[in-house]
């Protein structure tokens, strides 16, 4: 029985692993400043098109999101999100925990749009008695698995250019996202349009990491990662990670395979009468099951979350595919799903 | 021209100030150890009728708010608040500076209910990737001019109990809260229903000046201050002050006094057939006038808030009386007013 | 029988007092954007000869310490300063508690060189495996009533700025530095060689403040004062305090007094045969007296701090004078302690 | 050519990669929920005689000791370790920037003790003026190689006791300071004797992880981790690798061979003339060469730290051994050595 619980509940992808052996044995110096790093840095410029864009590896999505963030702000600025943002609500406070405010757009789909990011500053009155709302905070896929289209990440830089914001990216599932057949989006566009975005991955075939591209100059970054225990002694085990899963399009087979399987899981889901309140092209999958069959196939051994309670008789549940996830998992399931 | 721009654009009452110069020669230690500063306190326990709450004199609201919310939380704890809370929007981030994150309901009249705080609990799964909401500020009077009844708060408390939450109240217009007609609270109310509260004096005739009550005990609570910077050299500046306001019920005097004045100019601005959104009991009026209205009024030189546009041709303007406003000026605002 | 515990063992002087009953009726805006902050602030950079300086009016010693020093650095930047400075150990970690390392230097009279900063640089290897020293926090008067000289101040700046380092002078005890024989530095001195520095009121004739001077421009500096609670509803009472002081050179006339009487006490000491340490040109005095007359001046009601235990049969002992100590206070002193 | 720079710079031992590819398919929770990580766990515990201990696996030393440091203590209170502790000043300010202050202590080989432990506290004098120092931070080895025995590290426990002070242990090189000749330490009589400490993978074998074990109970420490960004996505990884190193003795056999390696260079080296300023029975050795002879090492390609010059002619420089260093090339070395 599967666990569709998450993406990151296997280890890693076999070339990745394989990668990690292969270099095992040679000796670098530290802290990310050896070899396979400076390499993977390269390799993540070239493809972002952005050669003079800072590239660091770190460990994990909380731990990026809350250097980075910091890094960008002064102490009394602060950072937009949508209410379903990671930062706001998942993160346990990391962002305050370094002294920002994170202020919240209700949004009804994820993402941030022109209008909320300017229904936020519209309480703000620019005096000292208030923060000043200054990074924009979004990811792609979202915590909802919704996209931004290439038109809608223009608006947000236009706006965060009018009103001299920051424009950051969360790219914990940016694989699911630019793989999408809804995506118009490349990692150009991103290091054009963005100040600094991630790219994932932990959920995406590594054993662990995140790689942050800045566009926009951060002096002393590694300081700021060093400051909250965010280098990693062997920093070499990120580079080597990274290199093998972009040197040659691995990160975004993986991603491809994870959004077909979420697809099969959609459309099998939807034929057997069951709806999806949001519609999401990502590997995330919100159906809502009646609360029995959610039981019975809790049951039968499959793991998911329960998103949320839909009304007395239904929840809303989430299935994630991975790249690690076995067709005949999704085939089970739906098998399963249709004698409930 | 009077300004009804805030409740602390004059000095101190002149009592307040005889205080001051009376005891001036004087010498005591400093820091609030002195015994105008034991005085002041026994007679704050004695009015609360609590023996055993600590007693602690500091400057500032924005101030005693990040020192004592500080004190009563982990580094993972939030608070709960109204949307429209001071800690909220007008500290600058300065609770989230000391690392908590601020967890804010949307409340219609600036007072949280049990509802308010359970929904925001709802949000919140109990887990370690969330922060424990822990402690629920309140404001009374709330910064839109409503209050509590003894009914609603002991409701809060009980709410407080139910799910291990501090209450702590912000009194910075406490006066104008419990000599407002429609209070049914005490002291010694106040001191059994919550963990912490303060008894504001820069609002209502001190030179500066508020007084935390802590029923809860917070051992340390003095280091608590110094760290940030929360300690007075001449502490005993706020004793000789909360004496000179308590010791025989001037601060309630000085607070009705507002709130009549306050009373008359609702009156009157009604009278002449001006709308007020929100029913305000206390020293802070907010009438919707016509935008050439509140033009006219302020070409005559009155001062005052303009809290927000009601539609194209209307603005909610904040008019609020203190302990210094003469009956004069109300009367004067109401004659120009119906001139217009 | 007299207290010389502190400089702050009473109010203000009668002048201060005066301009604050004079002004109590006067209706201004709020956090120190009034006229009588406005002027007052003028006053200073007309003595500082400092015409593009900015200055702000705090509350406090620790307070503005904690709010310049953390305005002035990045997260990762640390502070060097002596170890008996007040940053180093009376303010309860305040820095620390804004995320910033305070890197001590050993000194012998409680003056940083040029040397004593080296050495501290020495042990930092400029990676980010350290932080990165970046502000020099000196005080005059010392926190041992030692002060610079003009060609020490002078080379601290050339010190800094061969290190890319700012120089901060807490001036909490400016006014007995300025007054003192010893000194050959001025204002105008000041404000050309630092990048801020801060002029005493506690200590030195008004009820409290602190006025910082800022010559290195610091960007949304009153941010940094509102997020931290060190904005002061009733600013003016700053204003009106300084203005008082220093129109007509109040400020230094109480300086001196307080010195003579320092000098007279010293003077007087000796003269009885108990040695100094360290020689004070200012107005804290550090005798060394048997532990049995220690003990019979306390038995007599004098009150003074004891320093440190010399050895098994003596104390150092900290005599201050202020602006109020009466010169009969030092006369019954002298002659109490030739009775011992 | 060898580096002797570190003991991180190869990957992991080939056991532990191989656990990391044997349970690479299969899924888990994550977050360090998973059941490695509770056989880890339960590996530690037996190992150190503490069956109530908590134990938890964190990604790096810096990290943990950040996370922990600041579990311990409340904002006020203060951390006592060496002025060669890893957190006084290769941590850049971590621990500052979680808000505590580090008091150091001068230590003549890196080692704390009672005496030490007190004159810090004398230092303090118990007001709100002073920071608490509460916590006693050591390592084991100690960042210059000298280790505790058990006699001493029984006195800083009964110093701890005596003065209300937790202790806490770094064991980024705990395996080589519990198998080295000098050592009379067990993981029992660490359990038994401070209030936390850490078994260092990273240096010994693992791909990284550091397993913090408490005696102290440190409630909600996971809402700690996770705000720090601490918390591994996939952390059985953690499990895994500590599972592998300590199930059958791995772990000490990796020290031993890293201890044996460091011998055969001290003797080696001591042959050759070489003198250690500092006697060091662990993995890292400190000789002290000619400079000439120094930089014709690293000309042949030897890589290592130059710890710090010891005067015009000569360096005193780092050799640290791991669990990977070949006996070939510590053969080498002294040969080339021996020619220079």
């Amino acid at each position: 029985m599967y666990s569709f619980r998450n993406d990151y509940s296997e280890g890693a992808h076999f070339k990745v692993l394989q990668a990690l052996a292969d270099t095992n044995a040679v000796q670098t110096v530290g802290y990310g400043l050896d070899p396979y790093c400076r390499t993977a840095a390269d390799t993540v410029r070239r493809l972002c098109a952005a050669p003079d864009a800072a590239v660091h590896f770190l460990v994990g999505g909380t731990q990026v999101n809350l250097v980075a963030v910091d890094a960008f702000l002064q102490s009394y600025e602060a950072v937009i999100a949508a209410q379903t943002g990671h930062v706001s609500t998942h993160e346990t406070g990391a962002i305050e925990a370094t002294g920002h405010k994170v202020c919240i757009a209700e949004s009804p789909d994820g993402k941030l749009t022109p209008a909320l990011i300017e229904s936020v500053l519209a309480g703000h009155n620019g005096t000292e008695h208030m923060v000043l709302p200054r990074l924009v905070y979004i990811s792609d896929t979202t915590e909802i698995g919704t996209l931004y289209t290439k038109a809608e990440l223009t608006a947000l830089r236009q706006c965060c250019d009018a009103h001299g914001l920051f424009l950051y990216l969360d790219g914990a599932r940016l694989g699911s996202a630019l793989t999408s057949p809804d995506n118009d989006l490349t990692l150009p566009d991103l290091a054009a349009l963005t100040d600094g975005f991630t790219i994932g991955g932990t959920k995406n075939g590594a054993l662990f990491g995140e790689a942050l591209v800045l566009t926009h100059p951060l002096p002393h970054f590694r300081w700021h990662m060093k400051q909250r225990g965010a280098v990693l002694a062997k920093g070499r085990l990120l580079g080597v990670q990274f290199q093998a899963l972009l040197e040659d399009g691995l990160y975004f087979d993986l991603a491809r395979h994870a959004n077909q399987l979420a697809f099969r899981l959609r459309d099998g889901i939807t034929a057997l009468g069951y709806p999806f309140p949001v519609s999401s092209p990502s590997n995330q999958q919100f159906p809502v099951l009646p609360n029995e069959t959610v039981a019975k196939l809790q049951e039968m051994g499959y793991e998911f979350e329960t998103d949320h309670p839909v009304d007395a008789g239904h929840t809303c549940i989430r299935l994630v595919t991975s790249w690690a996830t076995p067709e005949s998992a999704v085939e089970d399931f739906l098998r399963d799903l249709s004698k409930c």
